[in-house]
């Protein structure tokens, strides 16, 4: 196979002890990993040893005894990501962070403080928050509804980028010997007054070496679609054939194109779960063990926690999926509709989708060779532009860097060193210009 | 000198480019010093080889053209000492943030991921924020006036412990073999509904090893001591005599033993910026070469900003400091008004008040041996528990361990080792019980 021109991209989910419900079970996993700095160290210091593009750490702000152990007790995203920043050189830190319940002047401090200390190192991941419940934490009366959320994303995401904008890249002389610190005319008050948010500005922080954090979302709504397309640089998505996820890019392309951007200005990252082994036989052998360890009881949770935390207990478990009418839909809007769907299209019942939901069966399993197959086809048919690793089975992310990295780099797939310092910069991204002073260069 | 059965306690405040509004001019300086990482490390580094009990960052939410040069463009605290966390070992980490514009739920969460993730080394230095400009970035029409701040601030840290506390200490089961993760009746749902907030718990982040961050207050003004008195596990004050510093000292000692407490609950650290030179007469020189720097238009701006923001070039510079009435109360109360009462008491002009203001002489000069001997001092007369160092001259964190370091370690005065792991450990103080526990044990 010649060499292709473009290569993928590679994150790193690191999901202490797993998205799985019942993985900490496992004798491999260690029990207490979603608190347990140095297992991250490792894990971010591994993925870099294998140059990926980035770690990424998901958060959410509401637990109930409901939901799954790696939610319980975790670390907090920003917290967390700049601990990593200074024991790390050259991966990106990515990390989840919700526009419903937060201030755009914090959010914006605490994402350019982590980008300028790792030098140009950040992502944010904008959620607008799922889960009801959240609203509770935050002395809210209700959790706002779904397109409001979006609404309230879209303005929030452009105070945001204002204040990061606040100074212009040469706006510090500090001039030792005139005294002169900075050039007023070069930093810039936001001044912004929106339907949601009042902001005033300047940020008291300049930007990084990359501009400003890379912008992930992972929205899959007809709303989350549209904001990810206009504003994102990279979309965290997810699909269970080839098919779809070439559908998906296709779609999310295009609807970027249509809001006057370049396809390539937003990169699709489908999340995919490898699970390898020496034989294929090993590599299942890998995914029952871990499957074996969710009981129905657990799966009844997990797949209540996207429903709002409904009570699946009180249906019959052997009969066809429940009609739960819009129930979900103001939550994960596109994951409950998509179990809908799937549940009746497919004829299946509550059991099967709930342990179908608990512990998915990856279709990125086999051998190391086998797995790296399956990236190629997806990547070169125009399914991803890169993939985010999650651990289904435990040492999932050493096996992926051990065994697959290798395949892929030899295959000319994957880089052999990181080409940047910069997120961007590995990303092949640019860097955006400053909102102020572009106006300048155009006068 | 016998050795002294009790030890004093050591702080470094890493302020950047200074908090001196010239210090950056000085050769010695590097004028990017706010925003570079490896510098801060380096400090940081530095503070643990002298044994320092802590590093503290100070921070502040709104920045205008007259804000000093340190505050313009700077690390946002939480993520900065997340970032050092995992370059240092025992050192306390601690820094400000504000209970005016921001949410208990996220704030509990950002500090206790920092002391999980730091092995109990965080330590929160609350303050109500004292610049009105503070509101323009968070969307507020009108900034809380001073007693109506702390009446929040002591229902937030109300709330924050009660979120701390949600998980008691062996709540964590996580056996395998059973499938139990957790005991439910170890996690408790704050459920809290006050005059500010309303926040439902539980925090999805389990206590540290040293139960929950310190806290920090370092209010002088009536409202404020008590709050510290009462709340706080250490004070953060600033004083020109020892005399004032031992009225200090004796005046919240009683308070916090009238609200119940132990007077070694609370510790006092005056804050100091130590000149240290081989002779007194290079130890002054170093005071004159910074304090030089300071030009009157530059002491007029940061004087300006206590008083909120206020225009001082429109007075006379060598007539008696104007008449302000109760200009500066909202903001820095206790600080305004020790301005207005020794500008009045001593007969100032204005160009003296900013002079001093701006530059003031630290009490603290000398050779090793007089700084030594001054600290020695405060703290055998019951002037402070401990010290926070201030750079008042370039490199004076280093001097001062280098050189004032070893003479209080070989007088006893210091530890020449960490005695503990956790930032309590190393201030002698006790763990705090989870409220929920002790309520079980007394049944």
């Amino acid at each position: 196979m010649s060499k292709p021109r473009k290569q993928l991209k590679l994150g790193a989910l690191l999901h202490g002890v797993g998205g799985n419900p019942a993985m900490w079970r496992h004798p491999d996993v260690q029990p207490d990993a979603s608190v347990n700095f140095e297992l991250y160290k490792q894990w971010a210091q591994k993925a870099e040893a294998g140059k990926l593009d980035l770690i990424f750490i998901a958060d959410g702000l509401y637990i109930n005894e409901k939901s799954i152990p790696h939610f319980q007790n975790r670390f907090e995203p920003i917290s967390l990501l700049s601990a990593l920043a200074s024991v790390t050189k050259n991966i990106g830190l990515v990390g989840t962070l919700s526009t419903s319940y937060s201030e755009p002047f914090t959010v914006a401090r605490q994402f350019g403080s982590l980008d300028v200390l790792s030098g140009g190192r950040a992502g944010w991941n904008i959620v607008t928050s799922p889960l009801e419940g959240s609203a509770l934490n935050y002395g809210k009366k209700e959790h706002p509804e779904h397109d409001l959320r979006y609404r309230i994303a879209t303005e929030y995401l452009d105070v945001t980028r204002g204040l990061w904008d606040s100074w212009e890249d040469d706006a510090f002389v500090r001039d030792k010997a005139t005294g002169v610190f900075f050039d007023p005319a070069k930093v810039h008050a936001l001044n912004h007054e929106g339907e949601f948010f009042s902001v005033k500005g300047p940020l008291n922080i300049a930007r990084s070496k990359q501009g400003r954090p890379v912008i992930f979302q992972a929205g899959s709504s007809e709303v989350g679609k549209n904001y990810a397309a206009k504003e994102a640089d990279a979309i965290f998505t997810g699909h269970e054939t080839i098919e779809d996820a070439i559908a998906f890019y296709q779609d999310v392309k295009a609807r970027a194109v249509s809001f006057g951007r370049s396809a390539d200005d937003v990169l699709v990252f489908p999340g995919i779960g490898p699970i390898i082994g020496a034989t294929a036989e090993e590599a299942e052998r890998k995914y029952q063990e871990v499957a074996n360890l969710v009981t129905i009881e657990t799966a009844l949770n997990y797949l209540g926690r996207f429903f709002e935390h409904h009570d699946f207990s009180q249906y019959p478990l052997d009969e066809p999926f429940p009609d739960l009418g819009d129930l979900g839909r103001n939550s994960f809007q596109s994951g409950t509709d998509k179990i809908k769907r799937d549940a009746k299209e497919r004829n299946l019942t509550l059991r099967q989708v709930a342990i179908q939901s608990a512990t998915p069966r990856s279709k990125f399993i086999g051998t190391p060779e086998q797995v790296a197959d399956i990236l190629e086809e997806w990547f070169v048919r125009g399914a991803a532009d890169g993939f985010m690793l999650a651990e289904s089975v435990p040492n999932g992310l050493t096996d992926f860097v051990d065994l697959v990295v290798p395949i892929l780099q030899e295959r000319g797939l994957f880089r052999t060193e990181y080409e940047s310092g910069t997120l961007r910069g590995n990303l092949g991204l640019a860097i955006p210009a400053n909102r102020y002073a572009k106006e300048e260069a155009s006068i």
